[in-house]
């Protein structure tokens, strides 16, 4: 099975001295655990939805392997919503509809789950997150994919929003990133993909 | 500033449950002692120079950063080399003119290092790999380009030999590749990228 995670930065790891990020840690223990998968990180700083939306295709075609899955991470959201030269980057409808047409085109070829983006430092950063999480639940709601709510397991996290502040107020260092690991790591949707 | 690693399963680091391989050790190291990078490992399991040659120049420009130089890491070899469907995948010539126009193509617009291809259990192909380590040795010193002789470090080690024995044949496990990263940390040329 390869499992290829397309995102931004925070699906990157940035801020993770481990150079894994939340990704790589789930990876980690499912191989560990001697669980066969091949990983790619595929997470690119300031990548929004359509960055994501315009890219997947291709750069997940290229890492197929013969006679095994691809399996498809998706997880955006605040490249989205942060602000670029004093305007917002991609409007909410924007996103929506990129999460919509990403999610059509993936389920056609791919098993596919989506995790949600975490809350941040600034409170009006985060109020758009948290529209963005809605959305993003509803959408894939009605697509029938699994969907995480990282921002419903962080927002009330005192040792994730502290560890975020410390840093550059966006992303956390390697706590955070372990933080949001251990969360993945519990959910059932991708226990299925992992669990030998 | 970001660093590209572009190659095949040996940079992507197949085989280590830690899911950092090489590449991933040294810049774990490097992020450590304080330096800012960006690390995209851009490895891709079975590929080619060929292959790489196709695809490094929109990848790496996807993930560049605005006030951030892009330098890229080449390794390859080992895809080049293997037998798929009963003959080599390509002919020593043919590795030796891709590598040759992708540092002629990325050296236009970036910092390039080349790390050469390690010895595999095999002794017909690690026959093969000492060519093209060779070889390649030679066009990166006609473009001026700081190679790495893997090879040679590795060829007498029984530590890496065995361990890549006791995994697939090809791809070290842990071990190995913390033994390649040891030595690319220590490759000056790759210190005067990451020393702060």
């Amino acid at each position: 099975m390869v499992i290829c995670f397309f995102g931004d930065s925070l699906t990157l790891g940035t801020g993770d001295a481990a150079c894994l990020g939340w990704a790589g840690r789930v990876c980690v223990q499912a191989l560990t655990r001697g669980r066969a998968l091949t990983y790619y990180n595929l997470g690119v700083r300031r990548h929004s939805s359509a960055d994501i939306l315009a890219r997947w295709r291709e750069e997940s075609g290229r890492r197929a392997l013969p006679g095994a899955a691809t399996r498809l991470v998706f997880s955006f959201g605040v490249a989205d919503a942060v602000e670029r030269d004093g305007r917002r980057n991609l409007p909410l409808a924007e996103t929506v509809a990129n999460a919509d047409t990403l999610l059509g085109e993936a389920l056609e070829a791919h098993e596919v789950l989506v995790v949600g983006p975490p809350p941040v430092a600034s409170g009006e950063l985060t109020a758009r997150i948290r529209e963005i999480n809605r959305e993003l639940g509803t959408v894939c709601a009605r697509r029938g994919v699994g969907y995480f709510d990282m921002f419903g397991r962080l927002v009330s996290s005192g040792a994730y929003l502290a560890d975020v502040a410390a840093n550059d107020g966006i992303h956390p260092a390697s706590a955070g990133y372990a933080e949001m690991a251990a969360h993945v790591a519990d959910w059932p949707a991708w226990q299925e993909w992992v669990m030998v």
